[in-house]
């Protein structure tokens, strides 16, 4: 074949495969939406044969034949960079035959509905033996990849290209290192108050608060929408097609606002990478941590600032004046940065989150290096967060049941959260080199903070790696010194240590 | 292949069929709901793409074989039906060519946004090029097919098998012989006073009410969800997932609520048809005459009785102090039944719905049969309802371009409403020689009435077609009389005529 056919062989093979992947992606947002429940055993089922046809069509070897041959070819840029991504994903599955894939997939949706029920009624018993069969049946899939990689390795390498035990040990150790004692001196410092946080605020007010919000955060709804679910998440299918959610509690005003904004920043990464990628592998997340730097340098660095909530805290008082109309600015603002050691980690305050991460770390590399059983992991759980947290878990629904990850098969996300908060200080940094960051947040010129992002890493989606926007972005690799640096100046002289 | 090895082959068909079913219909529920507008270009071209698959998949001729060869067998009952209706389902479309299959609901997406936009600006010379390209587009797809049947017979007979033109002629003929005097006569009556309905009525307010009504119609969040959209409707994946949608208007009380009654009448449908139906071709609708019944009797001669409001009114006056405190339930209930021409064909009272069909019907008819042309339709249509029914449209958004089914190519399904009111007189006839319909209506056992439904005719789906249904629940053929008798019956005391 020619060029030109292997390229229209190949374009026709893309959009087939956006077109299944947009299903899938709709009908996971749907489930997690608005789906009445009932149903969830019919859809379920479907959507693995839906996920099955597509694991077929990604398999196809015709395709697998056009795409070696392709990369023997000369390309532009973007198409070699696509073509050789689409490549490297299909050799990690090649070898599971498709059966066991559906098996799987079936299992997941399965899994999803147990932990929903298991964590209603904070009953791990209930939910161990889906942990049992998804850690078993994640291991098989994974056992059928040719990789020098340990298990464990494979998995953190797919949310984390380059990425592996050993280097996110060194990143923990550092951390550990810097932030567990800084972590005693504020538990030691004067506690700040937060009790106004938990005043009652109805439920329909905040959401009256959210629509002027939305409006500050740019998000637009001709592309983008945002719903209730009992987990936030953001998806979509394409640039003008982003969707996000969130879950308002009467008893935290914080809680949904934070949320929200953490969940914009990555709405905002979908919407503002390049259109010409759209149904293209390059417009999928670069990796899980570089997109988890974007929402948390939204939700932490400008989302927990002063200037930002000097342009946006007298609107949050007008809705709630009876809750915070006795409550001045700088109080709301300590008050949304305190650090204390909890329980849930979506809750958690930014100093005390990588702990929670590192509890997960550990568990899952116990699990899969076999040193760690589902059997009573509720308890090892809870002694973890008694000996890293020094809180004591009530019960698995605060525990062990609080996340959805594991209930989708998803181990080795975990560590890329602390990843990205780490990833989000260096990109700040840089960013304040250019702009007035506080200036734009107090005269409500988000835009002028998300065209900078824009510019310097959404746009390239995911066309360079995660290294390679690092040191496009800030002109330098990785170093975590800018967040532990981070953490320490602010952390000091919030608590006056 | 032995019998066993050919419903194998069967039902594995069935399931990947009913897979792309699903995965269509929450699409399609999604873009009419939530999906933001910018991203449907993306969404509609991969929508294609999946219809083109299933498109394959249906008219796969290993699969004719095997239902060639199953029809040839002894087959239970409730497959034998499922065969050959997929056979004769596929046998409608088997002549198409894939490409313009896909080209045609490539069009179908693009004239739905077309039509949304033209309707906002009440432009019908913005939607007239794409209501051609529908016409021509729809026009080629049924001269593939083969039948004996004139054009507009085919597309009449898909959406109210066994019914044709000369058969709709003689109901509408026989309808107008007795309603349209009818109708002269309530014009010339006394007006009944719907001035309240028109209030201010914060939809907010609206939504709260109408949780309540839900509960009511034990319309259960378990296997229902209500949405809002532009142009309600009810859609579903199974048994226990059927979805419908609603429109509030701030000037109209009735309008949702009588609207939401008539769309959990279809849900109702759904989900009450036998589970074990689901997934397969007996779960979809046996008619749309049929279907249309059940919302129907719901909305009318239930959700405009005086017993229903007997249990509902005093709810809906407390959401609305101010505006229906000085109103009696019996000035409620005669307004929301009193009868004048109107624009609106989702809007109409009882009486004078079936001339909005009427006027839909006859240029449909024309458009087929080569009379009536796009050009200049919109001038055409305000004529018919200044004839028909005595109004003048002042634009376009309240004349032609107020429905949306023309923009998704579905030609011959409006006659249906009419004959839908019809059948669910006789219906009504048949219930209530069997319940106390008005003391289930006062005592809130709207259960009870669905129950019966489901016992007579939900249960069935599309085992049996509708005279067969018919027949079971009524113990006659379908006889308009029970319709007209009612009408006349219900207008003359109304008005006291």
């Amino acid at each position: 074949m020619t060029k030109e056919e292997l390229l229209a062989k190949y374009k026709e093979w893309e959009l087939k495969t956006s077109a299944y992947k947009m299903a899938l992606a709709i009908i996971g947002i749907d489930k997690q939406t608005v789906a009445p429940e009932g149903g969830a055993p019919y859809r379920d089922k479907r959507t693995a044969v839906l996920a099955g046809e597509l694991f077929s069509l990604q398999m196809d070897p015709e395709n697998i034949e056009v795409l070696r041959e392709l990369m023997k070819m000369d390309l532009d840029g973007d198409t070699a960079k696509a073509v050789k991504m689409n490549y490297d994903e299909i050799m990690k599955t090649v070898a599971v035959p498709k059966d066991e894939f559906v098996a799987y997939q079936n299992l997941t949706n399965e899994a999803y509905g147990a932990w929903l029920d298991a964590k209603n009624r904070s009953d791990y018993a209930a939910f161990e033996p889906y942990l049992e069969k998804l850690i078993e049946g994640t291991r098989k899939m994974y056992e059928y990849r040719d990789s020098d990689l340990s298990l464990y390795d494979r998995m953190l390498d797919d949310y984390e290209p380059g990425m592996t035990q050993e280097k996110y040990d060194v990143f923990f150790d550092r951390l550990k290192e810097r932030i567990v004692p800084l972590i005693r001196r504020v538990t030691e410092a004067q506690k700040i108050d937060t009790s106004f946080l938990h005043r009652n605020y109805p439920v329909e007010e905040q959401k009256k608060f959210m629509d002027e919000l939305l409006q500050y955060l740019r998000f637009d709804p001709y592309w983008g929408y945002l719903n209730e679910t009992e987990h936030p998440f953001t998806s979509g299918t394409c640039e003008n097609d982003c969707r996000t959610t969130t879950k308002y509690l009467p008893d935290n005003v914080a809680s949904a606002i934070l949320s929200t904004v953490h969940e914009v920043g990555h709405a905002t990464y979908g919407h503002q990478t390049a259109p010409e990628y759209d149904g293209t592998i390059l417009a999928e997340a670069i990796s899980m941590g570089m997109h988890e730097s974007q929402s948390r340098l939204c939700e932490n660095y400008l989302g927990r600032s002063k200037p930002f909530w000097e342009a946006n805290y007298p609107r949050l008082q007008k809705h709630f004046p009876e809750q915070l109309g006795d409550v001045s600015l700088d109080a709301f603002v300590a008050a949304i940065n305190a650090a204390e050691p909890s329980l849930i980690r979506t809750e958690a305050d930014e100093l005390t989150y990588p702990l929670h991460i590192l509890v997960r770390y550990e568990i899952e590399k116990g699990l899969f290096n076999g040193t760690i059983s589902t059997k009573g992991l509720d308890q090892t759980w809870n002694e973890m967060y008694a000996k890293y947290l020094g809180v004591t878990v009530p019960d698995a629904r605060s525990g062990i049941l609080q996340d959805v990850h594991w209930a989708g098969g998803s181990f080795g996300y975990f560590p890329t959260y602390a990843l990205g908060s780490a990833f989000s200080a260096q990109f700040m940094h840089a960013m304040r080199k250019d702009l007035d960051v506080d200036e734009c947040l107090r005269n409500g010129q988000y835009d002028v903070l998300m065209g900078w992002l824009k510019e310097h890493i959404h746009k390239y989606g995911a066309r360079y790696n995660a290294d390679e926007v690092m040191r496009l972005a800030t002109g330098e690799p990785f170093n975590p010194d800018y967040y532990l640096d981070y953490l320490e100046d602010k952390y000091t002289k919030l608590y006056n240590l």
